[in-house]
């Protein structure tokens, strides 16, 4: 593994890259902007993806799949999607390549031009509007709740691993009702999902709230977000949930007859998560030794190293401890037994402390003398002794402990980096020295937020949903303000 | 449902096209090639998916995610590879649109074209070995079992669903070892997976074996696969498996350090299947009836349709039903009850023969009465009365019979559409009356197998692995030959 990795306080944006490279997370490729996902951070995605698929399953979603490109002319038919997604992304002009006349490599074929260029999907609203129009007649076709997992390509001129690459993994849902209160529901419904896995599941608690006006999804009527707060202070918006009242069943002409035989058009609902969740992940929990993972979402759960001395004594402790394995792996736990003889243990215990392993049993001749092993947790990295007799009640208890854990530190940090601010020199001075969400008044306008994101870098995350109401004085106009907004600086 | 399809004697073609609509499997999109897959037909995928997935870990694969995009001089390193691959692809010129001058849209913003044109991959060879460069340094790094599932693009004037499309979905199996011994054993191990999958789960017989040069991917030294026979008499490629030799470590430059300290080029295997098993599973089990689905890979074992006069009796049913439902899904028996009271049970019997669920069961007050019901096999279209008590004993050994039924039958046809020929007249006899696998001899010159394509239309499928040797004389040039290969015209 080399050297450790810069700590957190002395450069959080080198820490994450060097954390995400070292603990064989990702990397970035020769395409500009595109990624790497690396088996072992592939393995924690596809956890993620597991649970969410099972989420939106259990609430009567099905998955299926729709075409990468999109017509170019597709994207401008809703007026405000246009404004807001056609314009970085990548355009396929050409279907074919020939050789070159000499014969150096390959070239554009001029006369493999497309009639009308087509666009990688920055988001498919468009293409699966243009489909549920052919498949919705009646009340009777309704609700559609269809899910797609896929990659999307949004230009990008500066980019990091997993937070903002052109290329990157998401899943997309899109619905549609026979009515705004329906679909305004399953909006909120996923909300509601979204919320649950990140707290649950990534141990990471989070904000609920909508978007202001300015900050809403390209073709919204309303974006609902969770926002969570990371180590360095900064906000991360981890997942968007947006109902769409009629403007694409407008756009692409989507109606449907009611029960009373009227034709009508269908109320629209969408709503994604994508494999920035992961850089959302490593940044609430990891320290500066690496990665730190909730058990639920961890590839591995315990990894045991066998200590020894010569071939004899690695037989002797070998035999120990695939019987603590095969009793852990019956009990549902994920165990790695590392006896690779060309490393240390030292070696190794840095490498899974990099890894985010949450448990590491060590076993020696004297634990074999004692029936013990050496229990050591990767939060706290606080060690035990434990009697080889209880470690499945032990390991079971612990990985418990480390997933409550993990959620209340979050959640501590969280509270005690929310702050109120009545003016635009308190909110500078919370945020240039804390980082954190600034609760503050704001009078509603458009013109307030910028001016303010221009003297602050902060913009409004969300307007909580269920905040308490509370007169006040907007921190830029002076105008009065009926409720606090959450202000921080976003990644 | 509307009404039925066309028979498969009538016309296979259409019986195909008709039977992927309504089963609501797949439909062709707007964009040109590419398909639109269906929540229904989606859910097979998945669970072709899942049991794929499982059997790659099982033998030592992870999962990792590279580019969509590769750079346009990647596919001319390796020289084969780009005479067969990089032609036919959508062709990335420009990152950005803009609004029009007009005002009628978007157009594509000139100042934005790319310095190197990206292609979306049509297989990832290229774009893996030259990340696998910077991965492997020793001996120690190697092997590398890697897998990915992704979208690909290869641009197809002629399409049809599942079989033929631009994008379609596959995974791709990426691994790099110290030894030609060691990847051409991996190489066969993956056809074994594959083979192992079709026979036990799609219940499809396939001939394995390895192609002729002619017939080789791109690049490969020596590609492997497996080859079924479809209801029309046509043969289908299931799967391939490419021992890749040193070509793509040298074009790429991947070296190691072997335990010696010497440099070596790294030796590789690449394998895939595709959305296309879709198709290879339609066309194999499917009747006039529509779709008929083994059901290892049915996204429901078991539909209960409740036959009833009136909301009274429909309770009374349902409550039968429901504790049918609700023991056959403790036992993993995938149920869906069906009480849609807009439907009759006529239509819903012939909606669900068309999905091809391999058992229906169907309640009414007579059933009630004699603590019966009646159950279907979607198979055999055969029915029975079943003691309610004995329901789950019946539906386990059904499913299983079902499978087990569905693989006998089709290994029946093949093997009763399996002939040798002697002469080109008596090969085209056979295709012309009963299509299937002609044995045939060969001389082993590309030239011979190019004309005997053009006299019958039909391609070498493979040399089968293990086939008896037996002299012969080829049916084109007459020349001496050690063994019969397996011709057929193909999809």
């Amino acid at each position: 593994m080399g050297k450790g990795i810069t700590k957190r306080e002395v450069d959080f944006s080198s820490w994450y890259n060097e954390l995400v490279s070292k603990a064989d997370l990702a990397e970035h490729s020769d395409v500009r902007g595109c990624m790497i996902i690396k088996p072992y951070g592939f393995a924690i995605w596809e956890k993620m993806k597991e649970e969410l698929d099972r989420m939106f399953k259990e609430t009567g979603h099905q998955n299926a799949y729709f075409p990468l490109f999109i017509p170019k002319s597709y994207l401008s038919k809703e007026a405000d999607h246009v404004d807001g997604f056609a314009k970085e992304c990548a355009v396929v002009t050409h279907y074919r390549l020939k050789n070159s006349v000499d014969g150096s490599g390959v070239v554009v074929d001029p006369d493999a031009k497309l009639e009308e260029e087509l666009v990688v999907r920055p988001t498919s609203e468009t293409i699966i509007w243009n489909s549920y129009k052919n498949w919705i007649q009646s009340y009777r076709d309704l609700p559609i709740l269809i899910n797609q997992w896929a990659n999307v390509v949004r230009w990008e001129m500066r980019t990091r691993l997993f937070l903002r690459t052109a290329e990157f993994l998401w899943q997309e849902g899109h619905t549609a009702h026979e009515t705004k209160e329906e679909a305004i529901s399953e909006t909120e419904k996923m909300l509601g999902v979204y919320a649950n896995f990140a707290e649950n599941f990534m141990a990471m608690p989070v904000l609920k709230g909508v978007k202001t006006e300015n900050e809403r999804f390209a073709g919204a009527l309303e974006t609902y977000c969770i926002e969570s707060l990371m180590q360095d202070g900064k906000a991360l918006q981890a997942g968007t949930s947006h109902f769409l009242g009629q403007n694409f069943a407008k756009a692409f002409d989507v109606t449907f007859s009611d029960a009373n035989g009227q034709k009508q058009h269908v109320w629209a609902t969408s709503w994604g998560v994508s494999t920035r969740l992961m850089g959302a992940l490593i940044m609430t929990h990891s320290d500066d030794y690496g990665l730190v993972l909730p058990p639920k979402l961890a590839p591995i759960h315990v990894v045991i190293v066998p200590i020894y001395k010569g071939p004899e004594q690695l037989i002797e402790v070998s035999e120990v401890a695939k019987s603590i394995k095969d009793e852990l792996q019956k009990n549902g736990v994920l165990v790695k037994y590392d006896d690779d003889d060309k490393r240390k243990p030292g070696w190794k215990f840095s490498q899974y402390e990099m890894k985010g392993v949450p448990l590491r049993i060590a076993i020696g001749p004297k634990d074999l003398a004692n029936k013990t092993v050496e229990i050591a947790r990767r939060d706290t990295l606080e060690k035990e002794i434990v009697e080889i007799e209880k470690i499945n009640h032990k390991v079971q208890t612990l990985l418990k402990e480390i997933q409550e854990n993990l959620f209340l530190k979050a959640k501590n940090f969280t509270t005690k980096h929310t702050f109120k601010a009545d003016s635009l020199d308190e909110m500078n001075k919370i945020l240039d020295e804390n980082g954190g969400f600034v609760l503050a008044h704001w009078d509603g306008t458009k013109d307030s937020e910028l001016k303010i994101k221009e003297k602050t870098k902060a913009t409004i995350r969300c307007v909580v949903l269920d905040a308490e109401k509370q007169e006040g004085k907007c921190v830029f106009s002076g105008k009065s303000s009926s409720q606090r907004v959450v202000f921080a600086r976003a990644y």
